[in-house]
């Protein structure tokens, strides 16, 4: 799956900047991608990128329009469709991170093909993968897992090749979720991937690269969430990662859902993931700590990170407010 | 998914025994609900069950015509097309537990809508599943898990569920593999079930139940098979079972389909399974172990049950040559 860039960011009717999380998330990470947004009367998201017509926006080169809002329940809204058609109709493809398919709209689908669009439903997976292999693969690969859903991976995976790049390291931001896969262009959304097959998307996903090239792998889920910790199995064996950081966001009370289940110790987690990352990859080692820390204020975090960084011997940093340097700095040669 | 018995057991032109394993299952454990087998020409494998044609076994009460034969890559063979239409015609049902679908083939779908009859394609999941809750369900639920895939799962938990009810337990063999479910009639196959949702397929498989009612849950794979650990570990969670027995190949050189690795340590593969289990309950508890000892002979079968028994410390059974009255011995009450 690959998303032809520059987009135009749709923020529909947004109730308010939370229904635009996807599309803050694509402004954030490849805001140089993003020619500008449109929005409809009632929207009260804003992401500070020109407000833009498809006709402006085609103009300025936008190749794909990307659904960036949800609403209740994820549907794609009627009063979306006459500017979603108007897209396919300027020679615009349509990229989707709703659970609700473009390609289950009446017409649409045709509507594209007459006009040599693609239309992407990113949440879903057309593709199909072989069984993994277990084969060892050439290159490095990192790879971030979570004491639970949401904490954070998907920021300390972009932060950590950007600071990877910066250095000029081989790096590749590698999505697995369909926030990473707008940001990145392609990707594939793992837990959308038949059981079967999740560790091997993941070994088609990072294939064979150069001896000293980086993939930065996007976690999902995380061992101890008893929904999700199936696909974070597979696709902890698929990655074969060399190296792991774990992520958490310290002001969590439980599993994201599930008020029964607390959540597990940093230690325990990075124990856990080391065991299973280690059948694909006997060298697999967890280098670092990424708090998300947003919800704390300066001193509150800062005193949070040291405490963190002593009890566990690992450096202990948060993706926003330290950025990445001293994990990369971990990094084995 | 709930399939009619009594079943005809097609095995088409199975070029030898092997090739009809699934219909073999069925007819071991499922004998008296098997009206009888219809072999094309050309067909090497027999189950010793009576010979009949499409219109004898109507005749004699059978609902569901089984596809219970495997040629090479899985396919719906052409030569089978005139007996799956005359079954439908006739009145049955047809279940089928190969890879490529009976909803696939041009003209079965209409053909059993207008005769008022179903398609079963058990390895592909077509219901939607809620995410896993990981809410405690009443009843007590036994799991059995494996060192590799292939080992003697299936037949481990029907021998249990069997022993179980020959002391008048209460309970109920939960299939989530396509022989399974063909044996029991219904079920999940959960390896064809989208990544999200493997945790909640179980949980909707094996739901409340009684408090002294056994669902013994059927396992899949291995959480040491790097290809498909993701699947048992979603399993693994969902199922919640009080009790997990671990089933073993002592003959097997590696993980199947993979020569670089190395079964694990049954001591190994029971501490992580129980570690596993124990995020969903708290009290999962590894009572026993069952060796497929079919390559041994008996000597070499009764002193490796011994020596393993003696090694670990649990009871150590083979479903075919000990039975499990001495694993159901040790059921908590």
């Amino acid at each position: 799956m690959v998303i032809n860039k520059p987009y135009l960011l749709f923020l529909g009717d947004a109730s308010d900047q939370l229904a635009a999380k996807t599309a803050e998330g694509v402004a954030f990470w490849s805001r140089s991608d993003c020619v500008g947004q449109m929005r409809l009367p009632g929207c009260n998201a804003d992401l500070h990128l020109p407000d833009l017509t498809i006709a402006e926006a085609s103009e300025l080169g936008a190749k794909t329009l990307i659904i960036g809002v949800a609403n209740r329940g994820g549907r794609l809204s009627e009063l979306w469709m006459p500017h979603l058609r108007e897209a396919l109709e300027t020679g615009m493809d349509i990229a989707n991170g709703l659970h609700d398919r473009l390609a289950d709209v009446h017409g649409l689908a045709e509507l594209a093909a007459n006009n040599g669009r693609n239309l992407f439903d990113v949440r879903h997976s057309s593709v199909t993968f072989d069984v993994a292999t277990g084969k060892k693969r050439t290159g490095k690969r990192l790879l971030t897992v979570g004491t639970d859903c949401s904490v954070g991976k998907m920021y300390a995976s972009l932060a950590i090749e950007r600071e990877m790049k910066r250095r000029g390291i081989m790096a590749r931001f590698c999505a697995t979720g369909q926030t990473g896969i707008l940001i990145a262009g392609g990707g594939v959304s793992v837990d959308a991937v038949t059981g079967d097959f999740i560790s091997g998307a993941v070994e088609a996903l990072s294939p064979d690269q150069e001896p000293d090239h980086w993939d930065v792998i996007e976690g999902q889920g995380s061992l101890f969430h008893p929904s999700f910790a199936g696909v974070s199995l597979g696709l902890l064996h698929g990655a074969q990662p060399d190296v792991l950081v774990l992520c958490h966001e310290p002001t969590r009370g439980h599993m994201r859902g599930l008020p029964e289940y607390p959540l597990p110790s940093i230690e325990n987690c990075i124990a856990a993931n080391e065991t299973g990352a280690r059948l694909t990859n006997p060298n697999a080692t967890c280098i670092g700590i990424s708090l998300n820390t947003a919800a704390l204020d300066e001193a509150e975090a800062r005193d949070l990170l040291e405490e963190t960084e002593a009890r566990i011997g690992l450096p202990c940093v948060d993706a926003v407010r330290s950025g990445m340097a001293r994990l990369v700095d971990c990094l084995p040669v």
